[in-house]
């Protein structure tokens, strides 16, 4: 397997753009496309939150009843939540204005949305920006790059992972993007997520791969424990590569499963790294806890302590919160034998010994604390299961993002 | 039901202390003790974290094993969190020390501590704050507000309630104390939180009013999510009131019940407007859900979301979060349903009417969002039942206490 640029435009047969189409923001792109050149089969997973904004009810139908899906479109700007049976319609006029321009079915158009929540969408900005976008899509990594980037909110980076590998003979690529970076604390997705292949694969193996991938990746990352109304994260395989069809869960499944996890969780981490305010990436692995199940309840209510995320902002070796949030849980263990480190690319230290403080060096914690990538590693000694969650820090400016983010 | 001052001291028989013993922070004081002239039957609702501190594990053994409780002995600036057999045996020799001093027995103390996680207590300075604080204990309402201001940490304001009322021809007083303000979100209980009365109540009774208040009072407020390992509600009661015990769930119990709860709600809304760094108290209540449990999860989310709570101290009526949070409270509702409404000094104004923007004034939102308390009202139009939580707004300065809270 080897790791490739491009992005969502990687694989053969995607092309995409994006385009500044003025719905909220001004001087920077705000709608993308994608677009495959044949029809794909879907899959797709989306927020578990009750208030479910127009383009993910709209999504689902599609992943879940059309056969085929072959373009997505993207706004950011405005969510469309909180916008009752006008914003469903809007998201309806958003796919029929799509499908018409490409030539191709209503229901092979999936649609998504990120922004303020409550707002109407313009729908003439967005019928103007469709048309540009399908004028201007086009193959190549310079494109997927564009995409990435149009579909920016809070992020400060655009987030893309690619990578080519050989199944039956055929040389398959797997890309993506993803965008964050507030309200982020996916439940069954992310915030807004996007995979192409070219790999030939039947629609219920994609969506159990995804599904399955999920929830080790993009459902292990949280920026502030608000799982939004528009998470989506949808993979398309329109079968391009030519390898024979994937039907079965043989060897060549597993390496596409491979490659899948690879592209989910380097998007999930380039995610929360890239955190609203954020200064580091912030990692809680777990080791040898009694279950996986356990190992990521552990790990996940580590890097959503609000307490932990501030030390960590503070580059403050305060062990006793992350004790606290283990033991919030809802898991039992032993506190009494728990080994706490932590660990950079300066170095690896032990801060916590049997449950009490370890003997270190103040002055090298907070070395290893202020490097851009701080990991706390728990040992639970209790079995041999493992689970890894990404976070980032709680800084000034994730209050300062989220104090005036509307104006 | 008359509102009166004293405090934890207003209750007849009660005496309480403040002292400053140096144990971690500089000129302020950091030990109370609350004494009974006469034993107390005593109830308590403690932590659920796992890594429960040494004091938790002790006052749970004498509230449950112990018939009598007669001394609270109460540290800040260490938790004797994440201390192990070390710090279990400095809770016992405190305990002790308190016992020897007063003349009591052993099993009749109760202990707690509060601040950082992770260092052993310096016994010295506790065994000389001891002996002062049981030579200058006193009665009366100077002593209570002495006590509050000692065993409070990053508070900026002693908490302190009392009520006296007439049960069964007799006098009764009701009157507690309790501190945040980080790592507040309590389950069970609250940070440290203690209510004296000289009512005269079986041990058994005392604990069911207890365990069924808290969970509309202190249970019903966060801060930051952080369920503290030292989470302790305690209450005492004397019986120096002379009225006939309560031994049956009869008027005088109920009476009973709702000075208990209007001692506990008080302090829990004020421990919620004085979180770390926080600018106002935000309140969520519910209405018209299809149960109180339900109303309860729906109102918590809302106060519990760190979008909502960053945008309450913008003063931004970005309702699109709250919709968010209610959506991600493991409630089923319809959002095409619901009206929301923020409140208040300066006025009422709906901000969403049947899951859409209202038609609404940004500058009169902009006024009630900055007023000392705001409050959001939730309709949810499914049935009558209704709960209120407790929060507070998030802000730079929970930041910067937090970021480097241990140095």
């Amino acid at each position: 397997m080897e790791v490739i640029t491009g992005g969502v435009a990687a694989a053969k047969g995607f092309e995409a753009a994006g385009y500044e189409a003025g719905i909220k923001y001004e001087n920077r792109k705000d709608m993308a496309l994608v677009y495959s050149q044949s029809p794909c089969v879907a899959a797709g997973v989306f927020t578990s939150n009750v208030a479910k904004a127009a383009p993910v009810r709209w999504d689902k139908n599609v992943v879940t009843n059309s056969p085929y899906a072959q373009a997505v479109i993207v706004n950011t700007g405005i969510a469309n939540a909180g916008t009752g049976t006008a914003g469903y319609n809007c998201c309806r006029q958003t796919a029929e204005c799509v499908a018409e321009g490409l030539g191709i079915p209503l229901d092979s158009v999936l649609v998504a949305s990120t922004g303020v929540i409550g707002m109407q969408i313009p729908m003439d900005k967005i019928t103007a920006g469709i048309g540009n976008l399908i004028r201007i899509k086009t193959a190549g990594e310079q494109a997927g790059t564009t995409a990435a980037t149009a579909i920016m909110t809070t992020d400060t980076v655009p987030k893309e992972a690619a990578v080519r590998l050989e199944i039956g003979g055929k040389t398959v690529t797997v890309g993506g993007m993803c965008k964050g970076s507030g309200m982020i604390h996916p439940n069954m997705s992310t915030m807004l997520g996007f995979i192409t292949t070219d790999l030939a694969i039947s629609k219920a193996l994609l969506q159990e791969a995804l599904s399955m991938d999920v929830q080790d990746t993009f459902n292990m990352v949280s920026i502030d424990g608000d799982t939004s109304t528009n998470d989506t994260l949808v993979v398309l395989a329109n079968g391009m590569a030519g390898n024979e069809e994937i039907i079965n869960k043989d060897d060549n499944y597993y390496k596409f499963l491979e490659a899948l996890h690879y592209v989910n969780e380097t998007l999930a981490k380039k995610m929360a790294g890239d955190g609203e305010g954020a200064t580091a990436l912030f990692e809680a692995k777990v080791m040898n806890a009694a279950s996986k199940a356990e190992a990521k309840l552990l790990s996940k209510s580590v890097i959503c302590s609000s307490l932990t995320k501030a030390a960590i902002f503070g580059h403050d070796a305060n062990w006793g919160r992350i004790l606290c949030a283990l033991g919030n849980a809802g898991v039992s263990f032993d506190p009494d034998i728990i080994d706490i480190y932590f660990e950079g690319e300066s170095g690896r230290i032990q801060i916590c010994k049997e449950g009490v403080a370890a003997d270190y060096s103040e002055e090298e914690a907070m070395k290893i604390l202020s490097d851009p990538e701080v990991r706390v590693l728990v040992d639970m000694k209790m079995g041999d299961a493992q689970a890894c969650a990404w976070g980032c820090d709680l800084t000034y400016d994730y209050v300062k993002i989220n104090a005036d983010y509307r104006s």
